[in-house]
């Protein structure tokens, strides 16, 4: 039923309110970032013993380092540098954990200019080394998670190379990725996925 | 046999000397650090698809980055965190290995200063998910190098914190570590310790 202020107009939630309202629920990502999602997941899975995951630091290039006293050091010139690997790695029930996690605010396909050539070459090279590898997409616009193995990614980074198209569609996602429903601690629960993969 | 100068005076070879002549053998480590042969090590196992094992970038804090330009960045302002971690991570035949590497100019032991507690901290939560630790040690004077498994650093580490030594004295190592001899390629080769402790 719509409402109608006063003045006869129909009342029309901003967007602003809507996302106010979101914070009421326990659920929802409260604006987070994916990597703030992912570092709390991995926090918990680390002081409970879980898992063992942290995110890599961004390589920076130092190139002038200030010391205004002898125990402190500024960096005054750095650059960041392309990183060779995934985002995050680590160790879950003797596995090796590896993967990669990207956001995008596109509603019906996750374009693939986001994940880099010298990341699927490492990738490529973990999977030899029988570890555990994939990337973690969240829809931003419909809070939607998905675990993608790298074999699959793999395929659709072939078929990008091969004249197809260059992007992974969400029905795709939907078909062939296995989707993470948010819940309570962690929000974003991603080794459940991996539970039923090393069973 | 002493060597005679014509003017009667034995001949000593200087300190200078004995590192040039050092360069000629093929298995010297020709000034390296043990960082910097550890990425030897590491660029061998990876390009010949032996492991993927990677030293993490050293965690630095972003303050203040300047943009001279759209596409690049300059930092301006930064400082070094300490690293929660260890230095090295990686995977090796479907197991996840996780070391700090550490070289020391002491002839006689290895100080424990050098280990800090929330290393200590990270690689007890490693192998609790079932991964492999170690501590890497070069003792720079002699050229020698130990790989120290975890199990026995803490040992070391708990006596030091019940009143004991602060240090793990050089014939510990060669009791209770296991020595790696430097080869041809890669000249350390951590990774055939590991194939003794897995098979």
């Amino acid at each position: 039923m719509a409402i109608h202020y006063p003045n006869g107009k129909v009342y029309t939630p901003k967007k602003e309110q809507i996302r106010i309202n979101k914070k009421d629920y326990s659920f929802s990502n409260r604006g987070k970032t994916l990597e703030d999602e992912l570092s709390d997941a991995n926090d918990f899975y680390l002081s409970n013993d879980i898992a063992v995951i942290y995110k890599k630091p961004i390589p920076i290039q130092v190139v002038k380092v200030d010391y205004p006293s002898r125990s402190s050091a500024v960096i005054r010139e750095a650059y960041y540098r392309t990183p060779s690997t995934t985002d995050f790695n680590g160790v879950y029930r003797g596995k090796y954990i590896d993967f990669e996690a990207k956001e995008t605010e596109n509603r019906t396909a996750f374009p693939l200019k986001n994940v880099h050539s010298h990341q699927m070459e490492h990738m490529r090279k973990v999977m030899k080394q029988h570890g555990i590898c994939f990337l973690l997409v969240r829809f931003s616009a419909f809070d939607r998670y998905f675990y993608l193995p790298f074999e699959q990614l793999e395929l659709f980074w072939d078929r990008m190379h091969t004249g197809g198209r260059k992007s992974i569609a969400l029905t795709e996602f939907e078909d062939l990725a296995i989707e993470i429903t948010p819940r309570y601690t962690p929000r974003i629960d991603y080794l459940k996925i991996i539970d039923n993969l090393i069973v």
